[in-house]
């Protein structure tokens, strides 16, 4: 019996539910929500959601702490962390799936106008725009892990021209051309896989070397009218640069689900321009009924002394 | 060599782009778009995009007349028509892609939220919905043809839970179960249909018994919440239901391409309702790219005496 602390920035409601659902799936452990400090040498495994820095720090007998979100930027930051406690990120098969159904969502208004015919809608505007076939728009996902691939393939199956890039080559040798997907890797090959984007769609985990990349120079390479769909993290973009590039109409429209204030606060330019679709961090939210089953296999793993799965590495961050 | 006449409600950009396409499919047969009067008798061929009704009667030696649009309601309807000619509808396989996008852009975003989020974004609100997996979602097509098949099987793929319902069976037997999809055949079958739809896709030809079939009793039988989207003709909605539908909570939200009067007049209260959303009659246009092609196989047909594709049953309306 291993005794398991979840914690973090969740409302009563949601954690009640992880509980609810990491307790079922984990019958013969002990999933506790709040602590004694003399309970704190009895955690074997924090399950935590953005915790607050410094609340891991009390418990000298933790051995996994398992994400229960996807980015682990802000839990790696922690300095507070005891040190050599492995660190793991969420990968939820439906949390996937939710993310590729956004990107799906994002580059089909994009391709087909709906954003457009939602401005004329609201002045009453009837114009039709020319319809383009699907193998004529050049999608470009960042970041190829497990998200991107899901959404990739789901955009090539769709006749979608799909491209990827990748900041480092796979442990595995990688193919140039992956189901269909142009595979395009290292930092000197971003430029020109910017330059046959018609839409670029963000999901690369925020890192050092990832901050800030959706800037003026990454703007700039992309075909004049371009869009930017950010389903990542807030700091990948440069809000500043964003707005510059929209309003000399280098780029067309940007859809953005993360920001580096969130909440958006309710003054913040994006609101209110025609050309940025404002989503509240909703692309993907781990979903406890499947993911619950994935902290599981994690603890069963720590238990037989067997690999941990998508384990952080401290030195890509991520 | 044929004479063939293009003619119909296409501004003279669409119509110059339509001859170029067919004249250069056909290159032994003449397209004309203008007739001398002494010209009438030449002419075998007319491809029609709502044509005005009378214009095809003074053509003596007419042997096809071959639609441009997938819809061809008002062109049977035109009394006027030569008699005996047979008339040919569009089936344009690139058509049947944009539908299917247009289709499946609408069911994410009713599935998704992306709708609502759009309403949050004009307040600057933010407020995460909460996710729902696809496959909690049943998606009813109304309509088995090209459209209705391609996007069905498309929503399947992606995980949704998908019927279809057709007012009658299909000449060859008809399995009640095609590659997923649960089909639901003739009237008697249509309410237990509408009664397991959380989003209803209207994809049916419009004929006199499916004139107004998007009524009250209709939305009645649909499920407390649920939603519609037509995009196949505006007089299949009857549209003071759907607006007591809507305001009375049993409709959640209705997407548009089609209206009674098009374009729809400015006063319209669609046009500024918060939970319809308009859309200018552009879910599918036909490709004059790929649609030029079919016109000159059944011009190929006609000259060989074989069968012509997709030929209009008079009796049926489509």
């Amino acid at each position: 019996m291993m005794k398991i602390y979840l914690c973090g920035s969740l409302d009563a409601v949601a954690l009640n539910e992880w509980q609810r659902h990491l307790q079922a799936e984990m019958p013969e452990d002990q999933v506790l929500t709040t602590l004694e400090p003399e309970q704190n040498a009895e955690i074997s495994v924090a399950v935590v959601a953005n915790p607050t820095p410094g609340s891991l720090y009390p418990l000298p007998s933790l051995r996994l702490i398992q994400s229960l979100w996807a980015g682990v930027d802000r839990l790696v930051a922690d300095t507070t962390l005891p040190p050599g406690v492995p660190v793991c990120r969420m990968v939820d098969p439906q949390m996937n799936v939710a993310m590729a159904e956004t990107g799906q969502w994002a580059v089909l208004a994009l391709h087909r106008g709906f954003f457009g015919y939602a401005r004329q809608q609201a002045k009453a505007q009837w114009q039709p725009l020319a319809q383009r076939r699907a193998d004529e728009l050049r999608v470009l996902v960042l970041g190829w892990g497990q998200m991107g691939r899901t959404l990739g393939l789901r955009l090539n199956a769709m006749g979608y021209r799909v491209a990827a890039w990748r900041s480092r080559a796979a442990a595995t040798a990688q193919p140039q051309q992956v189901d269909g997907v142009e595979m395009h890797i290292g930092t000197e090959a971003l430029g020109a896989a910017l330059g046959q984007a018609d839409i670029l769609v963000n999901l690369l985990p925020l890192t050092p070397s990832t901050r800030g990349l959706l800037n003026a120079s990454c703007f700039a390479a992309l075909p004049r009218g371009a869009s930017v769909v950010n389903l990542a993290r807030g700091a990948h973009l440069v809000e500043a640069d964003l707005l510059a590039a929209l309003d000399a109409g280098q780029l067309s429209h940007a859809v953005l689900d993360v920001f580096n204030t969130e909440p958006l606060p309710a003054s913040h330019p994006f609101w209110q321009h025609p050309a940025i679709t404002v989503l509240p961090h909703a692309a993907a939210q781990t979903d406890p009924r499947s993911a619950a089953a994935v902290v599981a296999a994690n603890v069963r793993a720590l238990k037989a002394g067997e690999p941990l799965m998508h384990q952080v590495d401290f030195t890509l961050g991520y």
